[in-house]
């Protein structure tokens, strides 16, 4: 019985021509029929934004020699639309896989990344999904250590399937040599901003965004802490945002005066 | 005993110009000490972006009598970013409420929401959050039976603060007269892309992203249940996006061939 290839949607926020996105096509093509849908530009940051006040482009390009790949003006976000939509037209891929990101994406992370809100957005559509990040900003990142980790984990997405309603959140530390995986939860952090203050030359004030990272977070089962001990993370994500357990403490609240209360203010405007 | 009259953030995505704030901050300032820091323009989908690539403006601006104001260039999750660090310089307001926006954001529209994507901000931050959402577009939306839940929320937040690392997500039905406040989650659904598909006058191919809401979730204890029967829905919202639950079956699966595959790769490159 011949086995049919999957088809498989590659999606970044680091733009078409970051060298993440070259390791996972790669990968990705020694195992499936590989359609990339990126930004034509870095949109990093971008969460889950999506574009609505201005078009969108989508350009077919041919970056690398046999691979289906299209630029989008939009963000990641935007980009899997497009494919979904476009591209696919209507046909799911069998999985998004989205990065390799150049910086992590652990903890907090997660709601910032265009690389992670691409692969939420691959989920919410239905589709089995992955986001890669490594931890090492840099252009010329060496991602040789992640490609095993990538096939496999896509291997075994494609073979288990994933939990109803969710997706993997991979991160690959910075170190040559990881020992191995560990599933973890988010770990509890935020940033603190340090803004950059500048006088520009028309003597107005303007602000770079800039800051630390800091974990809250010190349990042995979070994302964090398997990075800093040299393991890949990977944390099943979801995008229900339903805090169920708050729920009984909110139902406790008195809100019954305010049920009558419209009537009386329809004439008070 | 005199008690302090709280220090409120308001913020937006639809922009410091439109009608929802206005009647925010006019409620708040019924009640509190009252500062404005919205975008400069409508911000409408941007999820959780912030601000990487360029530049930040943050002007004050005289747009109410009597109302502390700043405009900012970027997104909403700058907006509360820019209020705690630049405004408030780190002294955090006592609470951040969000919107009222000009369309729903229950179910997904949640992550897709600038104004939700404000408030989550707001509680990364530690500061009491809520964001309010009115089920009407205009631009000429009748906010007026919004106005004593927005205050009585407010005020049982105020009083009651929320369970650890949650915010709000309050939405208006658009009826006139509500049947009341119902505790909800958020409701399964998704967004249909229709791109409307257009030549320029350059004769190449642009796209607007449009799209039809699938609601996906029959449940009764919904966001969605609540307001197509006329209450305000709440849902107490989280920033863990951890799929909790999907730990026990990822830890399953086998990556013990992996343990060991970084050494025998590194030749390889």
């Amino acid at each position: 019985m011949v086995k049919k290839k999957p088809n498989i949607l590659v999606v970044n926020d680091d733009g078409i021509t970051a060298p993440g996105i070259k390791v996972l096509l790669e990968e990705m093509q020694k195992i499936g029929n590989v359609v990339v849908v990126a930004p034509d530009s870095a949109q990093s940051g971008m969460g889950h934004a999506i574009t609505l006040g201005r078009p969108l482009r989508l350009d077919k390009i041919n970056l690398y020699e046999g691979v289906e790949m299209y630029q989008c003006s939009g963000t990641p976000v935007d980009c899997v639309k497009l494919a979904v939509n476009k591209v696919f037209k209507g046909q799911k891929p069998d999985i998004c896989v989205s990065g390799i990101n150049h910086g992590l994406n652990n903890s907090i992370n997660v709601l910032y990344s265009g690389t992670m809100s691409a692969a939420v957005e691959g989920a919410i559509e239905g589709i089995p999904s992955v986001g890669f990040s490594l931890d090492n900003f840099s252009h010329d990142a060496d991602f040789s250590y992640c490609r095993p980790y990538v096939i496999s984990i896509t291997e075994q997405v494609l073979a288990n399937g994933l939990p109803k309603n969710t997706l993997l959140n991979v991160n690959f530390p910075q170190t040559q040599g990881f020992k191995g995986i560990k599933i973890c939860r988010q770990a509890g952090g935020h940033w603190v901003e340090e803004f950059d203050e500048r006088i520009d030359p028309h003597n107005r004030d303007y602000y770079w965004t800039t800051g630390k990272f800091v974990l809250q977070d010190r349990g042995e089962d979070t994302d964090s802490f398997a990075l800093a001990n040299g393991y890949v993370s990977v944390v099943p994500t979801q995008f229900d945002m339903t805090a169920h357990h708050a729920i009984p403490e909110l139902n406790s609240w008195s809100f019954d005066h305010l049920e009558g209360t419209t009537k009386h203010s329809k004439g008070e405007k």
